[in-house]
C-alpha cells in the first residue's frame, strides 16, 4: 500500500535525522513521572521562572500597560502603576503602529531596534547600525533564520564546539549540513585551543566539506566557561584566515559569576582588532530576554546583530523574516526594556537594581554550591560554572555501570540520568545530548533550582551517586578523561 | 577572491528564490514614501489594529493581568479590571509553570489546548484530541512546519491554489520543493472544480514531481470566497485517492460577511464523510489569533490540529517544534481566551459582544463598499468578498498601459500599483504577487481601513484609476479574462 506524506516512512528525513536532547527521552520521561504524582526538579533546561524566579517588576508592568493601553486613560492606572512604568508604556506604544497587536517591521520595531544599538555602542564603545540588527522569537529563530542562509547542502560544514548546546547540531540536521565538531579541553576548565580548530577543519575538508561558520558560545552553554579576550582575538583570525562567518551565541553575556574573566563581545574584539580584520570578518551575534536576571524566556524576545554583512544579503534576510510577518510585539518591548532598564533617579530604579542584582548574586552562590557539591561525590568532577546557568560535571561511569548500561540497550550516561530520575526526580541532560569524547559521561544540569531548595537536591544528589557508583564499582578502574 | 558564507553569490539558493509579495517592492516603495513624510495606507497586509481597530477589551485586561501576576494580590486591582477578568488570570496562570515568563511545553500549555479541543468539538460536533493539537508562534509558523515535514526535495510537489497567500510559494520555495498550481475560476466566483485539481496533478506527474500535499484556503486569501460543504467533499474524496495530506487554511474562518455560505471545517466534512475517509486522509488545520475580529497579529499565535497522523510522525512534529523551545506564552493565553470568549451572564459578557459584533459588522460593511466601488471603476470588475479581509479586484489593462510597465521594466499590475502607490498613498499587493492567470491583472487590498475613511479611500482609488485607464486607453481593447 503506497504511503500517505505524513507517514512516518514518508517523512524528509532530516526532521527525522534531528536529536535535541533537552526536550528529549529524559524529559519526556520526568513529565511522565510527573503526570503519576512524582515531584519532579526539572533542571534539563534554563527556564528560571519554572523554578520561581520571580520576574522583575518594571518591565512587566511596562508590558502589562501595553497589553492594556485603555489602562492609560483611566484615573485610577496611578494607584497601580508607577509613574515610570506609565510613561515609558507611553514610550513603547509609540513605537508601534497599533499597539501589540499589529505585526510590527518584519525586522522588529525600528524604534526599539535603535535602543538594542544604544546599547550595544555603550557596551562595546563602537558604533553599531539599527538596520543590522533583526529583532527574533529568541535567539534561537535567530540563529536557525541565518544557518538556513549559510547551509546549501551536505557539503556545507559548520564547526561547532564539542560539549555544544543542541539547538545547533539539530538545526544543522534539520537544514541538511554537516557539523564540524571541535572539542574545548575539559582539564583546561573547557578552553578552545585553536590548534583543534585547524585540525577539525583539515579533517573536514579531507572529507570534502567546505567548512563555511563557527559558532561559539560565551559564557559556555553546557560548559559554562568564559572565553577570554586573547581566545576570542585567536578566534576571529581563524575566521579571517579561513572566510569562516563567525556565529557570537552571548545570550549568557550578563551571567557571570567570577571576577577574573568578565564578559566581553566578540564585536568589540573584532573592532579592538582593527583593520583588516574589522572590515573583512562576518560576524552575527545573538543575545535574548530569556536569560541574565530577566529569564523571561516565555515571552520568546531576541535579536541579532550583522557585522561586514553586505547589504544584499540583509536585503535576503529581511525577506525570508517577513514570510512569518513579525515577531511578536511583546517580547520586543521586553528586549527594548532590557537593554535600557530604569535608571537613577527614576521612580523604580533602587526596586529594578534590588531585584536584579539579588537573581544574580543567589545564581553566583548556586553555582559554587553546586560545584562544590557535585566535587565531593564519588567518581564526579566538575569545572567550576564561570558563567551561563549550568554545571556540566563529568561522571566517571566504572566498567560495571556502562555493562548495565549497555544490556538496558541505554547509552551509559542517559543509563545513570534515568536512575537519577528516577530515584531524586531531578531531571537532567545526559552528556550525550551535548557530545563528548568517546568514552567519557557527563550530565548538565541547570544551577537554577531555588537557593534555599540548592543543599538538599545536592545531597539528594550525592546519595544517589556515591550510592550508585558503590554500586556499580567493581574495582576494574573507571572510564577515563 | 574567495567568497564568504554570508557573500551573495554563496547564499542558500533557495532562499534566494523564494519571494513574498505582500512584504515586497511595493511595501518597501510604501515605507520610504512614508519615511519622506507621505501619508500611507497600508492595505497591503491584514493587520487590522495597525489600521485602527481596537483590541477587544477583555482577553487585554487577562493578559495584562498575567504579565503582572503580582496585581493579583493589590488590593486596588478592582477598581482597573473586572472580576471576571481577574479570575480569568488566576485560571490560565495555573495553567503555566512558571507564568508567562516560563517556556512551555513545546506543544504549547496542555491546558490550552484542551479548551482549543473543546471549541473544536463545540464547532464541528466531532472528539479532538488536545494531543493532537499544536500552539504555534501564528499560523504561518504551522504551516512551515508541517511543509518541511513533507517536503524532501523538489521531486515533492504540493498543490497550491492560484491565486494564492505566499506564504506557500515562499515556503516551499525556502523548503526546496516544487509548487504545483490549480486555478481557482475568476468567473465562478473562485470556485475550486476537481477536474482542474486532476489536471494539475496529472501534469505534474508527467514532469516526473510526486504530489504530496494540498494547500486550501477557506475562506479565500487573496481571494474572499468561502467553500461549500459540496466543494469540500470533493477535495477531501480527492486526497483520499490521490493520498495527499490536506492543509487546509482556516485562519479566516469567523470572518463571514454572506449567509448562504457558512463558514464550515475540513474535519467536520470529513467526519461527516465516514469510513473510509475519515479514518484515512491526512488533514492538518490551521486557525490563529491574528483574523477574526480578535485581529491580534502581533502577539504571534496559532494552532494546528491533525488528523488521521499516526503518532510517530506526531512525535516527530513535536521533536522539531522543541528546538525552538516553546511558542511564545502570552500569544497561548490569547488563543485561549479566543476559543473560550465570556458567557452570557459573565460581567463582561455584554461588552464583549458588543466589541466583537461591531467589528464583525463593519467589516461586512467595508465589504460590500469596496466591492461596489470597484465595480464602479473603469475596467475593474470584483467579485464580492464572502469571506476572510481581502479585495481582490481584476484590473483590465489597456495595452498602452502594459507597453509602458514594459518601458519602465516593471511587470504590468506591479506598475499599475506602484503608480497607484505614489497618486493617492493607498499600499496594495499586485496580483502578481499572488499567482494568476497569464495576460490578467489584480490587485490585493484588505478591507480593514476605517469605515468612515473608506468612501473616502474608494473615491481616490477611482479617480486615480479612471484618469489611468483613460491616459493608457488607446482603443485597441484591454486584457481579457
Amino acid at each position: 500500500m503506497a504511503l500517505k506524506a505524513l507517514d512516518y516512512d514518508s517523512l524528509n528525513e532530516n526532521v527525522k535525522k534531528c536529536q535535541y536532547a533537552v526536550r528529549g527521552e529524559l524529559y519526556l520521561r520526568a513529565s511522565e513521572l510527573q503526570k503519576e504524582g512524582k515531584k519532579i526538579i526539572f533542571t534539563n533546561v534554563g527556564n528560571p521562572h519554572a523554578l520561581g524566579q520571580k520576574p522583575l517588576t518594571f518591565p512587566r508592568q511596562v508590558v502589562a500597560l501595553c497589553q492594556a493601553p485603555f489602562l492609560l486613560d483611566d484615573p485610577n492606572v496611578g494607584m497601580l502603576f508607577p509613574a515610570d512604568a506609565i510613561a515609558r508604556a507611553k514610550h513603547y506604544l509609540s513605537l508601534t503602529s497599533g499597539g501589540l497587536g499589529a505585526y510590527s517591521d518584519s525586522r522588529g520595531l525600528p524604534g526599539v531596534r535603535k535602543e538594542v544599538a544604544e546599547f550595544i555602542e555603550r557596551r562595546d564603545g563602537y558604533p553599531s547600525d539599527p538596520e543590522l540588527i533583526f529583532l527574533t522569537d529568541g535567539a534561537s529563530k535567530g540563529v536557525m533564520q541565518i544557518l538556513n542562509c549559510v547551509i546549501r547542502g551536505d557539503g556545507d560544514g559548520i564547526l561547532v564546539p564539542v560539549p555544544q548546546y543542541p539547538l545547533y547540531s539539530a538545526t544543522i540536521s534539520l537544514l541538511g549540513g554537516s557539523l564540524v565538531p571541535y572539542y574545548l579541553d575539559e582539564s583546561e576548565n573547557w578552553g578552545l585551543d585553536v590548534n583543534n580548530l585547524r585540525q577539525s577543519v583539515a579533517q573536514a575538508r579531507s572529507q570534502g566539506i567546505s567548512v563555511r561558520a563557527m559558532v561559539i558560545i560565551n559564557p559556555g552553554n553546557p560548559t559554562g566557561q568564559c572565553l577570554s579576550e586573547a581566545n576570542l582575538r585567536e578566534i576571529l583570525r581563524f575566521c579571517y584566515n579561513e572566510k569562516l562567518v563567525l556565529l557570537g551565541d552571548e545570550v549568557y553575556q550578563q551571567n557571570i559569576y567570577q571576577d577574573e574573566r568578565p564578559f566581553i563581545s566578540s564585536k568589540k574584539v573584532l573592532m579592538d582588532m582593527g583593520s583588516p580584520f574589522s572590515k573583512e570578518v562576518q560576524l552575527v551575534s545573538f543575545h535574548t530576554v530569556s536569560k541574565g536576571y530577566w529569564g523571561e524566556c516565555g515571552q520568546r524576545g531576541g535579536y541579532f546583530e550583522m557585522t561586514n554583512i553586505p547589504p544584499r544579503v540583509v536585503e535576503e534576510i529581511y525577506k525570508v523574516a517577513s514570510i512569518a510577518l513579525s515577531p511578536n510585539v511583546s517580547a520586543q518591548i521586553f528586549m527594548g526594556l532590557m537593554v535600557s532598564p530604569p535608571k537613577p533617579g527614576d521612580i523604580s530604579y533602587d526596586q529594578f537594581i534590588r531585584e536584579s542584582k539579588g537573581i544574580l548574586e543567589s545564581l553566583r552562590r548556586r553555582a559554587k554550591i553546586m560545584t562544590d557539591g557535585f566535587n565531593s561525590c564519588k567518581n564526579v568532577v566538575c569545572n567550576f560554572t564561570e558563567g551561563a546557568m549550568y554545571s556540566f560535571p563529568q561522571i566517571r561511569l566504572p566498567p560495571g555501570a556502562i555493562q548495565a548500561a549497555k544490556q538496558a540497550g541505554k547509552v551509559p550516561d542517559v543509563f545513570y540520568c534515568l536512575k537519577l530520575l528516577e530515584a531524586t526526580g531531578i531531571s537532567t541532560v545526559p552528556g550525550s545530548g551535548f557530545g563528548q569524547k568517546e568514552g567519557v559521561f557527563h550530565l548538565r544540569t541547570t544551577i537554577l533550582p531555588a537557593e534555599e531548595e540548592m543543599p538538599e537536591i545536592m545531597d539528594s544528589f550525592k546519595k544517589f551517586n556515591d550510592k550508585f557508583m558503590t554500586q556499580y564499582d567493581n574495582n576494574f578502574g573507571y572510564s577515563r578523561m
